[in-house]
């Protein structure tokens, strides 16, 4: 894709400007991001503990409830783009690489 | 960007097909993909438990350790992915949002 | 110790009886119970995700954050034993199962 | 139930053995047991999560994959009352304190 700044990484710019500016970096060690990580998923998770399979599915959630997910979903990933920035990981590459490992696993 | 497919849309089709092509569909409803997350992000966690703060940083991580980290992030970024497609999230999207959220709480 | 009902025992009865008078058995299936537990484990992790181990420690932590962290702890044992008693776990025989594994391995 | 010795602390004197006996003590602070419990969870609710809500109730499980399911439960409850114990937390007290605000809030 030539010179383009790619999306991951825009995002991950955003991240830690925003972590910048609060002077959170201090905070920010991998060990700690990585439980704010299992933190949020947590909170992901909950989301659905009540619900059947079905009602989990898209077109059966309410829009309010649906963007409690999304909001979930959000916050576990702004962590992880997160960790994956402090740790200099790039994020599209080891997801391909951990997919040709399935791909020989299963 | 122009008619560019983006980074994460191009990642969510290859996680897609990987799913479609082992019949996994019917496995990933989204409550059973937000339980997959949460499993990934407790191994994810798993790796700093015993790590000191500064045993967590990039530079005192040995070459194994760090791959073990990346293969970790890489897990929970594909069900986080692949979460978002089933759901029809728009991940930057969301993210975006609840930083915007983020910013009038902090 | 005889003829005593066991402490565990007992606290799954009432939290058995908690839920029956709310007509929660339908919820309580064993993997919604584990989605608690993982949900609830979460919120415990979240707690110590920005302390340093110092920090964390009895001695450095005031009375409001210890409580929100009894309360964690609470909220996790509920739902642990309770994923116990609907699948008939004995958990203090698989706690001692687990440590005899453990002194094998370590 | 006068001087008799409680279940529970019994469990947490038996683990606090365990873990000294290996010099343990100085990764065992709570910030660390708290992400042990969250990564045990994480094993606990993989378990489950290509399951159906019928194929995970008990009658349902095969011999060997309820074995498994022990193995994890154990493991939460392990760091669990690991994690009471160095936070000197009377578990019962404590779960019984929780159920009590639930009865208020449902």
């Amino acid at each position: 894709m030539g010179s383009l700044v790619s999306e991951i990484n825009e995002l991950k710019s955003e991240i830690r400007a925003f972590a910048d500016a609060r002077d959170w970096a201090i905070f920010h060690t991998p060990k700690n991001l990585s439980m704010a990580v299992a933190g949020e998923a947590g909170e992901l998770v909950s989301e659905f503990q009540w619900l059947t399979a079905e009602e989990s599915k898209k077109e059966n959630l309410d829009a309010e409830k649906l963007n409690d997910i999304k909001m979930e979903i959000a916050d576990v990933a702004l962590y992880l783009f997160r960790l994956s920035d402090v740790l200099d990981v790039d994020l599209a590459e080891v997801m391909r690489e951990k997919m040709k490992i399935n791909e020989e696993r299963f």
